[in-house]
């Protein structure tokens, strides 16, 4: 009896928060609606029936096919399905050519073989990965157009006229849903995945707020709530399982007209590769998160020793996000000195604090000894690390950024190995390993949020990302 | 001219590819061409024409759109193709039974108004992630049935005889559809996703190896190799981007009906869950891999000295790896305990490696009598963790697991991290800090191994894999 009363009031609220998570969902069951009704007056208004007959119905499909929830797909759907039929119908009358002069019997052998070759032709086509992925339907569509028109060409004389008719009413139902889906609250693909690019940076800062608040925090309380429900989890989660989303919005966004400034075509595949560069990023938040979650801790007096430049790094390197996230969803070009010098200071500044604990980190002369000659010889290009404070490297750093900016990337690539190294070097002699993995974690994370920076930089030059003017820099 | 003779080459390979990659491919290509050939006998023979006419042309339609790779997502379409169509054609008579009595211009409003009603709510019902997940195709065919028959029906007398016709033909194309892909060399989504999960184990095992291999070898003549197409990343990647697949193929298990001893429904979604924890084991594997990949390593002497023990730990891990992929591919149980030892013995042994080498870790007095209190209090259950050596531990666990298998799940969990941090806590005051994130990263691997272990033991005892025989123990 409760059930029964409680279904009802679930249900409704399960209606009231589709519609809630995305207005646009409302709006585009709206639209299928009033397409429908549009194309069902092929048939329920006398002149227009007399135009088109029976074939109306080739419209109604069409619109209920092809009108998806976003433009991209819409005439990713369309267009495939027009060529697809256009294909189709020129092969079939290409067929019934070939037969024409046969006799009944030879004309159906002919017809069969024909529909068997074709079926197994096209079918074969369809586990081509690039057929796959950006032609399936209309590989689908081309078939069955191919197969209806052969077969009934048996039957009905003049077979012209029906193809002609259905590619006529295919047209206006295509052309219905292009109207729909582009010029009528039109949902871009592109829109969507450059806003959920921006919304996966912002995931991603939060999650390693997260993890490092908990990991400096008295967590004895709440570590229940640290659970796969948690907001660390979900916001890696959603940057982790982005992949199949990313690249079915790409694909489609590539279908979409977009005007832009520079008339150049917009480069969705960019995304998918930041998009890789930022999953590689995530993996690292997952492993700091398994710090936080494995049974085996440091002791707490060794993480409030490193507490504030462990924070630090760890708010540079989300603030550094936040960033990346406002440069992409503001379309604003960012200034990769400023946020980098930011985050090396950070690494320089947990690098001193380790080697200003000479009670936890003990220079054992002994161990050292034994690894010197090799160690020296692997890494004769950043001898004496410890004495390349700040200032020097920062400067020649600096100064190789400002001298030749576009063509420095592979000095970028061999400079930024030394800067890190300064950090690792120095840390030998931690007192207790899980730190030293916590620590290490965060150096990785500094190492490839360079990756992921670059990336969103190669984006902004390929997409004409604006440059920033003086009311963002106020911001 | 050169790229003219090549292109028919690269063709040409490309086609042989896709068959040789997967046979199944072509017997598929083969099924549908058949299957389409059959349905065309409906025009080309004179008796079946005469018994169905034109609406022949929605069997030919249906084996298009329906008859899919595997046998479970044929069911899927097809099922989903037959219900719709019923409950679209219920409806349309409902509605047509109401408008029955009216006026020509109020029918034409009131179908047009139906249509519109109908195409939103059900667009909106789409939104809904459990319809989108089973019950997606099924909606658009009932949108589609109902609006050709609620639109026709205003200008066909006989809607009834139509729409059972329709219903015919559509049973029809189900049924040659059923027929090619549960009868004739069927493909079973059940076994594809059992194989993968299997493989996926394989491929992790093998990552792990090559990582193993690749860190205490000399690897400096081959580090441009180990990039983004190594076998190393292949077999991650592989584990990493398998959530869709897995989801979409347990989705289509799901509805496939196997014969099965025990007549239960299998677990698929166990698979998935499966799934789920091996990527978490996964992103370890990813972690390891950016150690080596990282421009900062720990000296060889370090890696040499520990060579031994870690390649034990690693080549266990890939030994139970392996070992489940053959109990999940021959769907055999296995012996936890004698996995979960081995495993365990190399642990210690990678402890008393650390522990035998005071060259390199130094016991600090100074810096531990810090943290002593702290320390101690934290873990006042694992007090004096080097007394508690491979003998009592072991014994205690092992007598544990006997004692009540079923449900000491919860006391198994207390117990793992205890003998964790075994290695854990004597780790202390390594030399090198990269070596110390590697070696935490192994011990981290076996911990979410565990993870790996239970819940192909539950997916043992949910899908009845049969106990190992005397021959399973030979091998």
């Amino acid at each position: 009896m409760k059930k029964a009363r409680t279904l009802p009031v679930y249900v409704c609220r399960n209606i009231w928060k589709v519609g809630k998570d995305d207005p646009r969902r409302v709006i585009h069951a709206l639209k299928v609606g009033v397409a429908l009704t549009l194309v069902s007056f092929l048939y329920l208004l006398e002149p227009l029936f007399e135009g088109v007959g029976q074939n109306a119905m080739w419209a109604v499909i069409t619109v209920v096919v092809v009108l998806e929830f976003t433009a991209g797909a819409t005439l990713c759907k369309g267009l495939n399905r027009g060529f697809g039929t256009l294909c189709a119908v020129s092969l079939a009358f290409f067929i019934e050519f070939m037969a024409e002069e046969t006799g009944r019997v030879y004309r159906a052998v002919f017809i069969g073989a024909t529909v068997f070759l074709v079926g197994f032709m096209s079918t074969y086509l369809r586990f081509f990965p690039f057929i796959k992925k950006n032609y399936d339907y209309g590989v689908v569509i081309f078939l069955l157009t191919f197969n209806l028109i052969t077969v009934s060409s048996f039957r009905v004389q003049n077979v012209l006229h029906m193809a002609q008719e259905r590619l006529y009413t295919i047209a206006i139902g295509c052309g219905i849903c292009l109207l729909m889906s582009l010029l009528i609250f039109p949902n871009w693909s592109g829109e969507d995945l450059h806003r959920s690019t921006a919304r996966k940076f912002e995931a991603l800062a939060k999650s390693i707020e997260g993890c490092i608040d908990e990991y400096f925090h008295d967590k004895d309380d709440k570590v229940s709530e640290n659970k796969l429900d948690g907001p660390i989890y979900k916001g890696y989660r959603a940057v982790l399982d982005s992949k199949f989303s990313d690249e079915t919005l790409a694909s489609f966004a590539s279908w979409e007209p977009r005007p832009t400034r520079h008339c150049h075509k917009y480069p969705w595949q960019q995304y998918v590769k930041l998009g890789t560069v930022l999953r590689h990023f995530g993996y690292t938040a997952v492993a700091l998160h398994g710090c936080l979650q494995s049974e085996i801790q440091a002791p707490k007096s060794v993480r409030l020793l490193f507490r504030d430049p462990c924070m630090r790094v760890a708010s540079e390197v989300s603030k550094v996000l936040v960033e990346l996230a406002y440069s992409i969803s503001n379309r604003r070009l960012f200034s990769h000195d400023a946020l980098s010098d930011h985050l090396h200071e950070a690494l320089q500044d947990l690098n001193s604090a380790i080697k200003s604990h000479p009670r936890l980190f003990l220079g054992s002369k002994n161990g050292r000894k034994v690894t010197e000659t090799k160690h020296e010889k692997a890494s004769s290009a950043v001898a004496l690390p410890s004495l390349k404070t700040d200032t020097s490297v920062m400067l020649q750093w600096k100064s190789n950024r400002i001298a030749d900016q576009p063509k420095n990337s592979s000095e970028q690539k061999q400079l930024r190995p030394t800067l890190s190294k300064l950090a690792i070097t120095t840390l030998e002699f931690s007192e207790a390993l899980p730190f030293a993995a916590f620590a290490s974690l965060l150096v990785e994370m500094v190492a490839r949020l360079e990756l992921v920076i670059e990336e969103v930089e190669e984006l902004g030059r390929a997409a004409y990302f604006r440059e920033p003017t003086a009311s963002d820099e106020l911001t």
